[in-house]
């Protein structure tokens, strides 16, 4: 039985499916999903109108360490969310912490904002493949990119590895802590 | 009287006034500017849902030599427009011609994708001002920064300065072609 709760950070205008594919995927593990929006309760639509979900809490309620995982949806979300400094230092500080951390699409803007990826390796949408190469990441094009604590995937098409990625390191990371293994290095 | 025609890049999902108030502007300065999208005659909205537009020309009927200036309105039209080469290509090469170069707000994002930011001084919406700096580019947070051909502006708050600027350095490069120099460096 899964422990442990999965971070989701989420603004307007996410891709439907790269909230909804993960999410479940994640849940269905018996893992909990805190979506995390500006403010608790905040109704959040995905910009192809098939899903609207309200934020289980606001960004100034959580802390990086209470979580086990991150994950991070694309679409309009990211950018959205980067414009606010809360969710680029709680994506700072949770990747300090050596987590699984998943993003998906433009997810990897939060990257770039919290000043990550230089020298890391990583795939995203195809145009952002280009602002992380600009920014010295080496970027792959390929369905799932794993380096260290990072998942990163391109599109919807992408979704059903990443969610088998994402779970599988979430799992790893729960037998290390099982295994009475310090999990954080902060 | 105003010679000579403006291109204006534009995609689905444009921020409704970074299109309207410097295509206004430009265009009572007696102006041409032709809407250019992904196919002529497609209907192109903006995502405040004030705007709803034409394109005049597709990309493939045009070459960025028939311009005399380029705007590049943001919103999410820039991030659409720059995952098809065809528009990253019309922008490498309209640079090249030293012509005035406007965009505002996520128009630089195609600056990005052209791979012309490294070493130049230019400002965007404040997300994308770091994917800039990141990508070596020399960024400022200011209503207007003019670097050689270039005008950027942040968000719809700079448009009046923004479609300012770019009707100077229009009158300017009209200037130039009226004394019979070479307009071109190409």
């Amino acid at each position: 039985m899964a422990q442990g709760k999965v971070a989701c950070l989420l603004g307007e205008g996410f891709e439907d499916s790269e909230f909804r594919i993960p999410y479940d995927r994640v849940r269905n593990e018996g893992y909990q999903v805190d979506i995390i929006g500006p403010k608790a309760g905040m109704e959040l639509k995905g910009y192809r109108g098939k899903e609207k979900v309200k934020a289980d809490k606001g960004i100034d309620e959580v802390r990086p360490e209470d979580y086990i995982g991150l994950l991070i949806p694309g679409g309009y979300s990211p950018d959205h969310l980067r414009a606010d400094q809360r969710f680029v230092e709680f994506v700072k500080r949770f990747d300090a912490l050596k987590r699984p951390l998943a993003a998906v699409c433009h997810g990897p803007q939060l990257l770039l904002s919290a000043r990550l990826v230089r020298g890391r390796t990583l795939t995203a949408w195809p145009t952002v493949q280009v602002d992380l190469e600009l920014a010295g990441a080496k970027v792959k094009d390929e369905p799932v990119v794993i380096d260290q604590n990072w998942i990163t995937s391109r599109k919807p098409d992408d979704l059903q590895a990443f969610s088998e990625a994402f779970v599988q390191a979430l799992r790893k990371a729960e037998r290390t802590t099982a295994n009475g293994e310090v999990r954080s290095q902060v």
